[in-house]
């Protein structure tokens, strides 16, 4: 089993212990994860200077949201986004977007 | 090499062919996440039903800004979530909330 | 009638037309109102610069379901504001505050 | 002097007096809308029911930076959400748009 599959048991055994799968449809985990991401950016608010601690918690929870947000819709979370990564590559060829941030429909 | 491990090298070598590591600072990866949370929120904006297709890739964009801001910042995505669990556990034992939603501040 | 009730008069006539206030719970509305300040973040998302008109257009979306939240939740956005304000100056003391970034459980 | 030109005065001088204009760039704005849509958000996070009390300062929150950044950029609230409404009702015709949540791109 791989490291991530053994997280992902872990912390759907987490939930279970709780009985907290009642709370966690897939629009309440798409809640939790802007709510989890407001927290991260907070650490920016003011600065581009963070301290590290809170940055790696609050990474963490988005993480453990996305990963439960998968699970619960059956993905794979390295599937999806390596197929994401593909239609990216479409949008955003090389020669088009080096060195540019600029939105795929505005290149 | 872990499949985590190989799909972080590629979104790596995706940003790196396309020379974007130089927007790609914690402070706008952070943003990245919200904006991007905020893009799979939208999917259940009126509804708790959502497309899945639409669904599955705004997680799979979340997801991609996470492990590029973890490989950022040298963190191990698999180990900051799992010791933040363990963070989690003690502020939610399981016999004070078992089968609630309540904040830990509030048990 | 102030300009703002007038505002919030044709914001309701807006909705009210369109059939829209089954849609408009006030959950249904924080989400919308996360999901606008998304994009309103986006307009930031690699530079501190931004086109001056989107940002104008993003910010009155989340201004526009920020009234309708406090419409329907039977409150005056004004009044609201001003006991913020006050609690405010309590948590942040001139004297312990000034020029200081620092968040008030910290100060 | 309408009761908002009045609010927008007194939170000028709730900042002008912690001498924090200097952390309120447009893009630092922008990030503390989302962190406070993110908190507004956390009242409904697993339930549609929210405290009152919560919801009505997270929402002043929201409604405070938003009135900062228009401030910031010289921009009268009233006037832009009345013109983004104007715009809206374009892309959201009152014969199409009628009782369905539907986005404009899909009507």
């Amino acid at each position: 089993m791989s490291e991530l599959q053994e997280l992902m048991n872990q912390i759907n055994e987490f939930t279970r212990e709780r009985d907290w799968d009642q709370f966690h449809s897939p629009e309440n985990l798409a809640k939790s994860i802007a709510i989890e991401a407001g927290e991260l950016l907070e650490c920016y608010q003011w600065s581009s200077e963070a301290k590290p601690k809170a940055v790696e918690e609050e990474l963490a929870d988005v993480l453990n949201y996305c990963l439960q947000m998968a699970a619960k819709l059956g993905l794979d979370p390295v599937e999806i986004v390596r197929k994401k990564m593909q239609k990216n590559a479409e949008k955003y060829p090389v020669d088009k977007s080096k060195g540019r941030s600029t939105k795929y429909d505005q290149l």
